[in-house]
């Protein structure tokens, strides 16, 4: 399958043999292009947004599913969530690449649009915890804007490590909601939910920067300064030190929980009725929204800022 | 609750303050009584027959229930798996401890009541996992006696990281059936399937340890020469390294399990149908069961072996 270039430096255990960076390259496409049409993905007159962040996982996904369905439209969207010295140079990068990569390109700046910025939530009781209302806001706005502007599938750049991370989590903890919602398609329960689709799901960390690498993708190369302390980086280091020690973990805890055992937890994925937020008119499982419920927060801790 | 004895030199996480070896024995003791009562594992009239094996878990369990059940009978059961310079000096060890503690012992050697042992399997094809025969052997025999001898209840020693070992593999491995049998009570599915329970199953593999040290509990202090590449031991070597991580990883786990999620996978501890083996007349999934397939090829390889 892949040329006999003495130079294949690049070793990926279930692959045969030793790969050069072009057949690497070939190997992940390929392999994005399989994921896509096992889980049923993409179908034809599905018009495809992709969440962005200037990172490794979601420009490579970008990369390789414009390269792989050259007749599927696909855009970008990007959440500018005010993160100072970060969230700028994420958006710069992003802007050159896919205007090279000749995509279309929405951004949304919360700090223009919505008044406020990730950094607000430092004085309030999220203090030592960004990435939590970080995540309500991103996931909120992403679908958001992709129910608006028509998109029927929502890509995010998800890679099996992150997929495996919140899985062990989930199993640690007995989170039977969240071990429902844990699949490569999340299905849409509303009609203003659009369907999350995650092609990366099967790729590894290390096969996506792989992939970056030898495509010559710009990626940010810094890390998120609020993330530091992220619970999800602590979690990412146990799930290699496993791996480690049990080489196949990943796929085969990933490959068991769908193909085994999801569907026990299936029922639980839709016992929460769905209302709509009075606040935003968006559905939700409470009302007012996570999302608006953390702007009022946000809004009403920056008002008394100002008053002081 | 403990004296404030300055030596206290025994550090238990989740227990107040540093333990003396008195205080720790006590400790452990109304640990075993309390997971003995919450999951209702022995009943007024119980015959209660213990699993040993000569190792600290076993013992452990059979000293601290005689202590905590003065009122309960317990019966030692040991299967001699006649493996050389192993299961014999577990067995003077058990019959001399046995003795002092004053409780009934029945051991079944196999080499003097089936004319074979656990090492005859090295020359089937089972030959570089032994755990495996000597595992469905033990499980059958114990069931059995325990049955013949009209016993109501079977424990075993099974520690905390014993379970969350098995429990970590079928959930990696999506292997249903086992994640419905793993419990602190396995109830009886047919007449000649005696009930068996854990009561070490909330306390860790150091603890067992430490009990039989402070209680000065005689117990084997070489490992089984046969298993020295056993997985059960590469697996353990995870989970601790996961411990190490996270603290409290082993306990949340097989709490998680038994109060969030092994309801969901109740439904298929069931549906295997239990048939008669036509050789030994015991219930199985299988006839003839495993027990009897097992021990069909070692006479063949035997009998073999006697005719070259």
């Amino acid at each position: 399958m892949h040329c006999k270039a003495a130079d294949g430096e690049i070793f990926i255990p279930y692959a045969r043999g030793r790969l050069c960076p072009s057949c690497y390259i070939n190997f992940f496409e390929r392999k994005v292009k399989r994921t896509v049409s096992k889980y049923r993905m993409i179908q034809e007159g599905d018009r495809v947004a992709v969440a962005v962040s200037g990172g490794k996982d979601s420009s490579s996904l970008m990369h390789a599913l414009k390269k792989t369905f050259p007749n599927v439209e696909f855009t970008g969207i990007y959440i500018n969530l005010g993160i100072g010295g970060y969230s700028d140079e994420c958006e710069t990068i992003l802007t050159d690449f896919l205007k090279k990569l000749e995509v279309d390109f929405i951004v949304y700046d919360v700090r223009k649009e919505l008044g406020i910025s990730v950094e607000d939530f430092k004085r309030t009781y999220f203090k030592g915890r960004l990435c939590s209302p970080c995540g309500t806001i991103k996931r909120y706005l992403l679908n958001k804007i992709a129910y608006e502007e028509g998109f029927t599938k929502l890509a995010t750049g998800h890679n099996l490590d992150d997929l495996v991370e919140v899985l062990f989590n989930a199993y640690i903890h007995g989170d039977v909601s969240q071990l429902a919602r844990i699949k490569p398609v999340l299905p849409s329960s509303h009609e203003k939910f659009v369907v999350k689709i995650k092609p990366l799901c099967e790729l590894t960390e290390r096969e996506n920067l792989l992939y970056a690498e030898c495509s010559k993708i710009p990626y940010r190369t810094i890390a998120c300064p609020l993330s530091a302390r992220a619970r999800s980086r602590r979690g990412k280091k146990v799930i290699d030190k496993i791996a480690e020690s049990i080489p196949y973990f990943k796929h085969a805890f990933f490959k068991s929980h769908l193909k085994k055992l999801s569907r026990f937890f299936e029922p639980e994925a839709s016992i929460h009725p769905i209302v709509e937020c009075k606040v935003c008119g968006m559905p939700s499982s409470t009302s007012p929204c996570a999302f608006c419920k953390r702007l009022q927060l946000v809004k009403e801790v920056n008002n008394r800022g100002r008053d002081d």
